[in-house]
């Protein structure tokens, strides 16, 4: 164990960033694009700068196309919800009879990627997502207390101080974790909104560009031996969904977002607030008891999984002082000697 | 012929209100749903008010859902876009072999509103759509001389004052109309965004709500053989489309709609102005020699069709008054016997 106040974490070597895990979600998928086509271009730039960059240490980043297949159909998913097949049981499930195209995709991937929960996992998963909800840019991960994932935060936030940002923790101590991200030693899901499905726009597409960028600037420092200093970091831990007014009969939504919520993700809701509008006209009052942050509002592609909003709570976190473990340090802490 | 100086038109029976022609433009989906269960329910107010109405002369509605698989599985269409299948080649085609989901389609709701063309056709579509596009609300019709879509277009601007609002006139007198609104012997589209396909937005759906009960009080109106004052009404022509910069290899595209052209629908476009930027971020301007009006300006559902927007000029068109041709008025017309 260290002594001093400063968390050593081993170096991240590999940092995969991968788009298109949902086909129709396309600033991921033109960003991955961007990436593979400038990993050719910029192969002979590289090697005229090596000498300068020889003081840094830049991880090597593999760029993935998730589901090529849903991104040519320009479709959520082909079969099912490959976000949702990165389970151990979809991973090690039986392989023959109609196995859906998305669990065969999720085992290839973490054969890439993975395994989930070997040694050999790349260190970092960074998945490119876009919501049709005004969420600005989220980091969502399954940890409040990975630290590589909240001082990446943080860094994203100083950097880019035009765009709000927020760090949504999902907490699924109760369950096993389910996504793409799930797949590396650290990882989150990179969302970014309002953006149609189906829909690139240029600012949203420059701000995950950019959220890329500066990840990448990160983890190159993290690499070099930088000292990243502790401090507090707001982050949002949902507590529970909520769905649409349903017909008893026909299952039919009968009510939209109330047009005093929709577009406002991250204000407050309290408790008799307009929730929803039926399409009679009708206001349905929010009739929990405890005031929540409302996210993921009207979320297009969550109508099939019965969520028209979901709730956190708030909580500061304090995020320790980090930098990465030398070598020489590592094995010393591996011999178990302390120093 | 009429010697004074308005114009008699026939008396519009019936109107067809259409949604979910394309299955993921939600609000027209859940309006026609909200009119179907309002038929039931308002059986019994009706012969309660039987008395009232007797001077008003409404026009019997057929609340119809074009495309109920497509709805049914939250999508544009199934097999191909049904409101391009109102040609008389498709509607009269071959019906053994492999006929496409819509082209069956068409046929069934050509039996129902049509025929196109028949003195039997509905007097008067009114199709919803949604668009991802920044375009407020507008009716696009065939024609820059229907003078009751001419009309009730004014009717709707004058009603609902907060909502932009324009008239786009899709010239296609080279070409055969092809959507379900040229079914009837009147139509038009009524179009409203900016909203994702896939979401309902509270706002999109009231105003199309309201423009389609504002169009059924006009209709009332005529028929109850109100005089509509003849006036100037601005039309957007559209002229040509604009595709994105595409890969020539691949065929992807290679750049999103400028920042500083986004969400600009009618907002003139003039030669030099930034029309694109690259997924590298270069920009690129608008080449064209005229200064045009641009609108489906990223549209979502246009990329497959290589639309990136369109572009309009507008002029001003003189649309005489109006009323409707009495019974006995009609036959006298029918003899030929002029006044």
């Amino acid at each position: 164990m260290e002594v001093d106040e400063v968390v050593r974490l081993p170096r991240l070597s590999r940092v995969a960033v991968c788009g298109g895990t949902h086909g129709n979600e396309l600033s991921g998928v033109y960003l991955v694009r961007e990436l593979l086509k400038g990993r050719k271009e910029g192969m002979e730039e590289k090697k005229k700068n090596e000498v300068e960059e020889k003081e840094q240490q830049p991880p090597s980043v593999l760029a993935v196309l998730a589901n090529p297949r849903a991104v040519e159909q320009c479709r959520r998913y082909v079969d099912t919800d490959l976000n949702r097949c990165f389970t151990h049981a979809a991973l090690k499930g039986p392989s023959s009879g109609a196995v859906p195209y998305e669990v065969i995709r999720s085992r290839e991937l973490n054969a890439t990627l993975g395994p989930k929960g070997g040694p050999g996992a790349v260190e970092l998963v960074c998945d490119l997502h876009n919501t049709t909800a005004n969420m600005g840019l989220c980091l969502i991960a399954y940890s409040d207390r990975d630290w590589i994932c909240l001082h990446i935060f943080r860094h994203l936030q100083r950097q880019m101080p035009d765009i709000p940002m927020r760090y949504i923790h999902f907490d699924v101590s109760n369950q096993e974790t389910y996504s793409l991200d799930s797949v590396g030693k650290h990882g989150f899901a990179m969302e970014i909104g309002p953006q149609p499905h189906g829909v690139v726009r240029s600012n949203v597409y420059a701000a995950m560009k950019a959220g890329v960028q500066h990840m990448l600037d990160w983890v190159c420092f993290f690499n070099s031996g930088g000292t990243f200093e502790g401090e507090y970091v707001d982050v949002f831990t949902m507590i529970k969904h909520i769905d649409y007014p349903r017909d008893g009969e026909t299952r039919n939504i009968t009510a939209a977002i109330h047009p005093q919520l929709q577009d406002r993700d991250f204000c407050l809701l309290r408790p008799e607030d307009p929730l929803f509008q039926t399409f009679s006209g009708e206001t349905l009052r929010y009739e929990g008891n405890e005031a929540l942050y409302p996210f993921f509002i009207n979320e297009g592609a969550y109508y099939e999984k019965g969520i028209a909003l979901s709730l956190a709570r708030k909580r500061r976190v304090m995020v320790p002082a980090i930098r990465v473990q030398t070598e020489e340090r590592a094995q010393v802490d591996e011999a178990g000697v302390e120093e």
